[in-house]
């Protein structure tokens, strides 16, 4: 095959759902098996009604665990999971997930990404999974938002408390 | 050991976190490995401002992705995660979980609990996992605040729309 006949090949790969996925434009692949991770924290955010699952692979469930979040360690996946937040019909003082806006990840690896903070950033949008951003400078408005928790490394996040955990 | 001592015993046991949980006054156990569920939706409730995880074991995961929610079938365990909602301290217009309130759980079983709708009802308060209800009529008011969804197999949740499933 030709290079011209790999890059259709990719192309029709990409374009079968949930098949294969694009990259972020910085090179980022979408992290697999994120489906399975556990739940770290929930929210609603109210200035574009969204509401959030926040995701940890299994490093960062030892490190919420362990309290070991400042800095979260190398190996470290969060993933946000965010819909929008539309009123429930049977419950109206309830909100719950409409349609699925984007997914987004923070992979903690303090040395290739010392240039963000020790995060590489992406995000894919709507159940298509389309990466975001023009260029590899999107992930100049990631930090751009996270710059007011650079303190506590850059995670909004505070892991959720629950049954058996000790106290923080 | 004579009867009192076990007693003793039991207690004991009870009283070490995260150890042993008390059976909720119907007899239903607490739902074990509940922290490796996956997420089925979030909540955000304004009426007493409650945040909120819905959990679903293996079974109901395969049945939401299956489709086959009305009636979910026998062996689903749905698990409710409550937490007060409070306001983020860095994001003012987000609300991010508070202290945990509960865990609730809705075990499907048609035969066991016919005289409640096919679901089992449990309910545990606070960290400390104390059985809600006392006695075991409880569950008529758990019943009650589900009647609104009584067509819907008495469940509230509609589970998320994520990147891979089929449209619903």
């Amino acid at each position: 095959m030709n290079k011209h006949a790999l890059f259709l090949a990719g192309a029709l790969v990409a374009a079968v759902p949930g098949f294969a996925v694009e990259p972020a434009p910085n090179g980022i692949t979408l992290p697999e098996g994120y489906r399975q991770w556990k739940v770290l924290s929930v929210h609603h955010r109210s200035d574009n009604n969204t509401l959030r699952a926040v995701l940890g692979n299994d490093v960062a469930q030892k490190a919420a665990r362990d309290g070991k979040t400042n800095p979260w360690p190398d190996g470290v996946v969060l993933g946000k999971l965010v819909w929008k937040a539309v009123k429930h019909d049977r419950w109206e003082t309830a909100v719950e997930p409409g349609a699925f806006i984007h997914a987004e990840f923070m992979i903690k690896d303090a040395a290739k990404y010392a240039s963000t903070g020790g995060w590489g950033y992406a995000r894919w949008l709507g159940k298509e999974q389309k990466p975001y951003g023009a260029d590899a400078n999107f992930v100049q408005e990631c930090l751009n938002c996270h710059i007011p928790v650079k303190d506590r490394d850059y995670v909004f996040t505070h892991p959720v408390q629950l049954p058996g955990d000790p106290e923080r």
